[in-house]
């Protein structure tokens, strides 16, 4: 799909590295108007040109004021906006006609009033902005910072203390970004590219900003904070796109909780999908979701600055044997190794410190972290075959600090470092964060960081080498079938078999008999045992109907159930069309499973997967996927689940039949995109997973069209 | 028990209160001895007599020296220890004998070299210290420091930076304590009562000290970081007693993985017990568990800071949109609730946004935050009868915190930050700090500690009506049934029912019937249907063995299963002794659960409840408490187990009999804790869990004697 257009992307190029800025509103005082002035006026002294619009001064804040957009000598890169929401449309129109390439809504009023005709407004400048191709950030929002540059275009002062960095962030919210956001940033050093801010998103939004910085190579990591997405397809094609370019997304997300949720839908016009959907599709798409700022920050600096490491196991070499316990508990809480020293790194080590501290992982090196032989010991750790990336763990003053750097500079294993100092240290510290080594400040976020930093990597690599998945198209076959599934309701379980069936899913030996005569014969055909039960599409819940007998065994018994079930399905629903009954197979000695298919406004196709019975419904023991999916993604899903391990031949039973259960899922998640607009939903429960060898059986299914 | 002394405690109350501090191989270099003379030397404007040890000198840093401990002129409240290992014995003796009430041994070398000789004389310390009553810190500690006063008696430098505060800090790594700990605290300007290290705690140990702290009016909160307990049953009294007195534990305790207790126990000396029976404890006793040292000190300076909230709810007010949904986000994550304003608050703060931001919970006030008016709109909001708490989130300057420290003081509902500027700022935050508001820089962590505020109250206002578990005593027929189990290895199920019968548990019907007649006779009385089990204590796996008939209906089923299970057995195993078999009533229509019993080293007897069959295994669904528990401690473990919902009458089937599942919980728990000892293990598995009104049945048990 083709979200993105090359003249968006110039568009958003001249809006984020303009060469000449108008601000509609600028002022003398300093409000929105007045520190968006400010703010562009410090990008002067970089050759920008800076525009203040204001017919009520001839002046402002020393420049040169002109009365409006049409009277500027140029046509701007970037108009900032700040008027009241009434005259927006009016200034954006005035603007295109004078050649501005983008624009920047500052003023609010719009869809976060939760009245529909600013709604309508806000749609209105939407619509402007994507047909005049003079595109337009905001409403509702701060604006952005170019930090290669030092250009700002932001209703927010200037605070980024000329700090500059490998990490591009988006946010929707203005007040966030250049608040906490760049704050922290600060307190850090950690160096962005560009801060954008994008508000209500009329028209461009996140995943239009993103975009951007994948392609922009000072960029290497890409960090947001999102209450809600506009559109979901098009974050997952951008994180798609990211993968495939090795630029990781770190993201928080507003909707852990019913509360965010619902606060972000108070001041946004954000729609926020379920929460778990979400998680499912960062997860396939490598989108590394974090809780906080301050874990945004740090994560994404060592993403940014750490290659991939050469192997998992990690070495942590500390002064302090406390920290040294604390970092190795949360090393393995995070589900990382910390492997045992190779004899040479340990006798080198000890040949150092005879007899003082502990030559192990991890090293507690006493006061040997602040001496010369300090470059010894990390290296003896870091050339170990077994240790991907080093941690050091201390407080030292810049000696040490050098040291550090110097081992980071002469290996190709990442290096990063637990501070244990205080925050404001003088000496140490800053050097580290100049150097760009990554700095935690306490155990636990460290370990998460180098797990998420070894499986990022790991999954990119994955990922590249099996392929995202694709839908395929639909066969003539599997388009005739569905052909009447739009707009109608629920199909019978037989009609519903049948479906799946074409679509690859295997399923019990079904047949429709009008007459217990017929019944009798389909049973001699199936085999016996066979199961009874009453065909009709008027009656969902065959169960409560008393429509079903199974474990039929001889044709006396199918004849009896014949004249039961569809007596019991009259008596329960006197107005029911009953076409007979289905004559089943019944399938002993499998495992019980279900497979399912949902639809997100925003995110499409969905696939679950799950054990059956009792244990779905107490422990929701399910895994959950976009669909389509790849056989990989299949066999990860099955080993996500908990009671999979009943697949895998438990308490003595056989093995069951995982390789046709990967199939199936695969092909329920294609049938899934392949019927997008016109299936509703899918269950198929159970599923039964035979032994290995003898494939899945569909024992009942549902499908319900988009009606 | 009797865990302390008087002596004990008037030890340790001279050597965290000295007024004579002497210093055992005292140097002018700066290494340890050395630094804790300059430590202790700013002691002595406060009067403090300090005295340099070391036969070398005639004078130290200044200060006359002394050739010994027995030509001091007084007898010094603590020794400081910094001499050779194998020097430290006869200097703990001489300090004794010149009257010295305690001391803090510096000196490593124990039993954290791992060796034998090392370890043996390490105890030889602790010998001589309880002995002597001359009570001793460490080895392998770094000291303490008494803040209220000033008075470091440390082998580290001084560093508190003269903040003092309501927090008592106790660690076994004396790096830890004065490092990472002490600079975050004086980062975040959180001030402590003391600063213990306890080192490899030969003789006093974390539990000794945080009792003393408990008598300390000053202290609020007791904060630790523990590698492992030397005593679990001490620190399980200790935590008794804090809940009795409200004085909260929150603590680090190492253990969450496998990396992390091999870690401690490489380098001290402590034992790390099973973590999730720690949890089980803490959770039992009131203790915060927390993850890192700035969780530690932000959750303790929070508890010690703020009165129990009159209610769950928070109120949360800030000048941005997107902070407000993050921190919503983050409390409904955390099972917190921000209600909803009452008519009276929203229309009050309306009427001073007139238009801008959102009275609402969590509320945007834009700039509101910083005027005249917050004041106000803080009151509004904290009058709400639905909240109990109110948080502000913002990073105004010093109006602002004084508003907010104004508001803190006229309301019995407490006040805590999030603050969203840099972690560096000169105005606003510092004021925050020194007024004791307690300030977190992340919403999920103050989310967090707002939890543990309500939890900790909420559990200890429960637990002080209902009380501590009484293990109560043995009765003569208790005694009498459990007489042999001492040494014994594991009883048959017929013995081991018999005994959890005694103890009130309810059983199956079990009849021994050494021939076919017997048992006829035995199922009569009974009642069919019954099953016939093989009884022999040499066969502990019946169903392997082939010994087990189930559903017998009738005298001939009952005696063809006679014949068969002895055969069985025989062939199964012709040298076990069989003792004809168990006639057992069969029950049918429960809800299958179990229940075991295990023991730890450290902390003694455990109750495990959990569900039955495939459940317990696939999904380790179980609760854990130490022994004994009360009957609402019982209910709680009820409903921490998910599997419970079958329980409580699912898809359409009875509700089961809780009540009598309860009582049996705390039966077992208070046999488990009475026949510690002689009780090696039990299961009780399956435990049937009858219809409401029915009673639980034992269908299988197996007791093992301490052997």
């Amino acid at each position: 799909m083709a979200f993105w257009s090359d003249a968006q992307l110039a568009s958003i190029d001249r809006m984020l590295n303009p060469r000449s800025i108008a601000v509609v509103g600028a002022t003398p005082r300093m409000q929105y108007g007045g520190r968006f002035l400010a703010a562009a006026m410090g990008s002067m002294e970089r050759g920008v040109n800076v525009y203040p619009v204001n017919p009520r001064y001839e002046e402002v804040q020393g420049l040169q004021a002109y009365p409006s957009v049409s009277a500027l000598p140029e046509a701007p890169d970037v108009v900032g906006v700040v008027v009241p929401y009434h005259a927006v449309l009016d200034t954006l129109r005035e603007s295109h006609e004078k050649g501005a390439k983008s624009a920047i809504v500052i003023s609010a009023g719009f869809a976060e009033r939760g009245v529909d005709d600013r709604r309508d407004l806000q749609g209105e400048m939407g619509q402007f902005a994507r047909e005049s191709g003079m595109r337009v950030s905001g409403p509702n929002c701060l604006g952005l910072a170019n930090l290669k540059d030092d250009i700002w275009a932001s209703a927010s002062s200037r605070g980024a203390a000329g700090l500059s960095g490998p990490v591009g962030l988006v946010c929707q919210s203005g007040a966030s970004a250049f608040g906490p956001f760049l704050n922290r940033a600060v307190d850090e050093g950690i160096g962005f590219t560009y801060i954008v801010s994008t508000g209500n998103e009329a028209d461009l939004d996140f995943c239009d900003f993103a975009r951007y910085l994948l392609d922009d190579d000072d960029t290497k990591v890409i960090a947001g904070f999102v209450e809600g997405f506009k559109d979901g397809r098009k974050f997952v094609e951008v994180a798609r796109l990211a993968a495939e370019r090795g630029k990781p997304i770190v993201l928080i997300k507003i909707g852990r909780s019913e509360l965010g949720t619902r606060a972000a839908g108070s001041h946004t016009a954000a729609l926020t999908g379920a929460d778990d959907r979400y998680d499912a599709v960062f997860e396939q798409y490598g989108v590394i979701r974090v809780q906080d700022y301050d874990d945004l920050l740090q994560v994404s600096n060592l993403m940014a600055r750490c290659q991939r490491p050469p192997s998992r196991g990690v070495a942590v070499v500390s002064h302090s044997g406390g920290i040294s316990s604390l970092t190795a508990d949360m090393f393995g809480q995070a589900g990382l190794d910390l492997p045992p020293l190779s004899d040479q790194a340990r006798d080198g080590i000890n040949g150092i410190l005879k007899g003082f501290g502990w030559a192990a992982n991890p090293s507690d090196v006493t006061g040997f972290a602040n001496s010369d032989d300090f470059p010894a010991i990390m290296s003896f750790m870091a050339e170990d075959e077994n240790v991907g990336a080093l941690v050091v763990a201390s407080a030292g003053a810049d000696p040490q600090a050098t040291q550090v750097i110097a081992q980071r500079d002469g290996s190709d294993k990442p290096v990063a470092f637990l501070w244990t100092g205080t925050r404001g240290a003088q000496s140490g510290l800053p050097l580290l964060r100049q150097a760009g080594i990554p700095v935690f400040y306490v155990p636990d976020k460290l370990a998460a960081g180098i797990r998420y930093l070894n499986d990022y990597h790991d999954w990119r690599e994955q990922r590249l080498a099996r392929g995202f998945a694709d839908t395929g198209e639909l066969t003539a076959e599997q388009s005739a079938a569905a052909g009447s599934l739009s707009g109608s309701g629920a199909l019978t379980e037989f009609d519903s078999k049948a479906l799946v069936a074409v679509f690859g899913v295997q399923t019990t030996r079904d047949e429709v008999a009008a007459d217990a005569d017929a019944a009798v014969a389909a049973a001699e055909r199936i085999g016996y045992p066979v199961a009874v039960k009453v065909n009709s599409a008027d009656i969902l819940h065959k169960t409560e109907a008393g429509g079903i007998r199974l474990g039929l065994a001889d044709g006396d018994a199918v004849r009896a159930a014949f004249a039961e079930v569809t007596a019991n399905a009259g008596a329960y629903d006197a107005g029911a069309r009953i076409d007979g009954v289905v004559v089943q197979e019944m399938v002993s000695g499998g495992v019980e499973t279900i497979v399912g298919v949902s639809y997100d406004e925003q995110l499409g196709p969905f696939l679950l997967f799950g054990t059956g019975g009792v244990m779905v419904e107490v422990y929701n023991d399910v895994a959950l996927r976009a669909c389509p999916i790849t056989r990989e993604d299949a066999l990860e899903m099955i080993d996500e689940v908990k009671g999979a391990r009943l697949l895998r031949g438990f308490r003595g039973a056989p093995a069951a039949d995982v390789d046709a259960l990967a199939d199936t899922l695969v092909r329920v998640s294609q049938m899934a995109a392949r019927l997008e607009g016109s299936l509703g939903e899918l269950d198929i429960n159970p599923l039964m997973v035979l032994p290995a060898g003898q494939g899945v059986k569909a024992a009942d299914a549902l499908v319900v069209g988009n009606g």
